[in-house]
């Protein structure tokens, strides 16, 4: 799958990011737009305290019809009682007035501190003209979402066999767990495809990519990760569509993973031979959350039995010590649930690359699942143990 | 419930510590006996690759007979293979042999890396004469069994209405999780208890304690907490003994939790109001694991956002966002799902207490738990980004 250098939209889509001064410095809101309208689908976070903007969003997204994303950062609206749905609400309300349509086309993200009263007049009057700025770089709304993301992020690629783009626009560096992560994905295409179609095939790219994305192990309240299809380009196959999906948004949660808050490693896990899919996606996640291997990685110190820890700490999983393989970027370092002989040498030089594969066969099955996540190093306790009061 | 400041063994039970040359210094062996046969009953890790010595442990407990505990740190002696086993046998040969009893009534365990092989020569030269070292100093025991540990764990305490004692040695402060961590909890006492009792009250104590500790969400393979009864002092109360048997382990949990690997803070998260005692302990261990609260502590910055998050990422449990209430050291931050106004000045000052007191409640039914954790801190990471190599 060839990913373009410089990301763009699919025809129709165009975007603007201002400060509206909710941040000192920096954009701190973000408008997506539609030409014409968009068939769209969405999923949300499973917190159980999810924010006001995914509470509206639900209600939203059952319209099946969207012309545009309105997103800030730095306050996300979480834990705001009944104010906060109205504000939300007015957020919405803005952004169809500006850009000319009704609130119920128009999906709205908040990320940031939770708890805190959203300044909702300072996003009103942020949003006022913001329609005159919309142009066509994908890395300019990218902006206007980002917390405590080190870069933008967006991507795009052409589907196979035919004229159709998709373009990925993300945020997202902690509270990141299954399941959707503190994570807002915005996924565009102009491809022409029905509403059932996009929330199925949306749902299936999900599950193997972004619900397998854990930074820290948190969930967040305000996850969303929505789709707009305007239909500009036409119809497409649907399974290339379908491959071009997967692969951007397994991309993109890499991406995502990489630029985890202090990161300095990708960790995939893959996890083969098991019992069910199921059981395989839970190994693979202990993996990726597991304190004692994510510490392993950051020192490029191959303690390889916390390898085996993390995988028998999945109790109720079907597991067989006796048939349980593991390797750390190709070189065998269990067989058969005993540690084997490797190259210390080489295996420490190979936990030094910037991404790190670990695979773990249980030869029980036949299921298997992979898992992204990183590194955990101090960058992680400086940002976290005083984010709110910065 | 009174400990004593200088813990002391129950009547017929001693212990001494040696370096063997497993460590380059510091004690690495240690031995634990009772001069008569003691009525016995342990639990352990629910690792699905559980080391040597506790694959043995579990054979050797079926008699309910034991004499002798032998541990050694260093190494774990798990992914080892049938040599493994062998060697977990010839460590309780050598101290049964030492101590004149048989190897069924010793109990072996061994902690520390994972994955290499046992260097049980080593161990056998340095068990020979150590029944004559053994001392009355519970504090001797404990020094032997330290891995990443700072300081010997010990206490003790009388039962009331009696004459018995129960005194706890312990080890642990990574890889610390549910059901037992890596954790080594020997428990000894003087009262004369029938086995299934003791089995019993082992567990019911364990249940509300070693298994609410949490350092860092991951679950060591070679977790044992064993208890020996030697009868000795008679007869007790089976209230008050149980009692004096939970309070410990509980003293005991919050001792190894606030020895956790970095950390500077014991964290007890109540849990109070929820539908079952079984999704109490869910949502209590939730906020304990969760990095984005234990940096919350760490950084004494009241994100208190991050609470409900911890909470409503129990996707399963039965929570009621309007009726959630939740402090912290007795200040009232969220009431009905929503942030409160609070004095942020004094809630900073009370984070900065050794001990964090963080209380949930859901309002939804009336079952309880309380677990124990830390704060995630650099020394976590710096510790265990070269634990391997060290």
């Amino acid at each position: 799958m060839h990913f373009d250098e410089a990301p763009a939209f699919p025809r129709g889509f165009r975007c603007a990011s201002r400060n509206c001064g909710l941040k000192q410095d920096g954009k701190d809101l973000a408008l997506f737009a539609s030409h014409t309208d968009a068939v769209a689908a969405a999923v949300f976070t499973r917190n159980q305290f999810p924010g006001a903007p995914v509470t509206l969003g639900r209600e939203t997204i059952q319209g099946g019809i969207l012309r545009a994303i309105v997103a800030n950062s730095k306050v996300s609206n979480v834990a705001t009682g009944t104010e906060g749905l109205a504000n939300a609400r007015r957020m919405a309300a803005a952004a169809a007035r500006e850009i000319g349509t009704t609130p119920d086309r128009v999906l709205v993200s908040s990320t940031g501190v939770i708890g805190r009263r959203l300044p909702i007049e300072k996003i009103e009057a942020g949003l006022m003209g913001m329609a005159s700025d919309l142009q066509s770089d994908p890395l300019v709304g990218a902006a206007g979402i980002m917390t405590t993301d080190t870069h933008p992020k967006a991507l795009s690629v052409r589907v196979g066999g035919g004229d159709a783009t998709i373009t990925w626009v993300a945020k997202g560096s902690g509270m990141i767990e299954p399941n959707m992560a503190t994570m807002l994905a915005y996924i565009f295409t102009d491809a022409a495809i029905e509403r059932s179609a996009l929330d199925r095939l949306l749902r299936d790219a999900v599950h193997v990519s972004f619900n397998m994305l854990s930074v820290d192990s948190d969930t967040s309240t305000s996850d969303t990760c929505a789709m707009l299809a305007n239909g500009q380009a036409g119809r497409v196959d649907e399974r290339q569509f379908f491959q071009a999906l997967v692969a951007g948004c397994i991309r993109m949660a890499e991406t995502l993973a990489r630029d985890g808050e202090g990161a300095k490693h990708l960790i995939r896990a893959r996890v083969s031979g098991a019992a069910s899919e199921e059981e395989a996606r839970r190994i693979a996640k202990s993996l990726v959350n597991s304190p004692l291997v994510k510490t392993m990685v950051h020192g490029a110190d191959p303690n390889v039995g916390r390898l085996l820890m993390a995988v028998g700490k999945c109790f109720d999983c079907t597991i067989a010590p006796g048939s349980t393989d593991a390797s750390i970027n190709g070189y065998a370092v269990v067989r058969g649930g005993t540690s084997v002989d490797f190259d210390d040498a080489a295996v420490r030089e190979t936990l030094r690359r910037e991404v790190v594969d670990l695979d773990v066969s249980l030869g029980i099955g036949s299921a298997s699942a992979t898992a992204f996540g990183c590194d955990l190093t101090a960058g992680y306790i400086e940002e976290n143990a005083a984010y709110y009061s910065s």
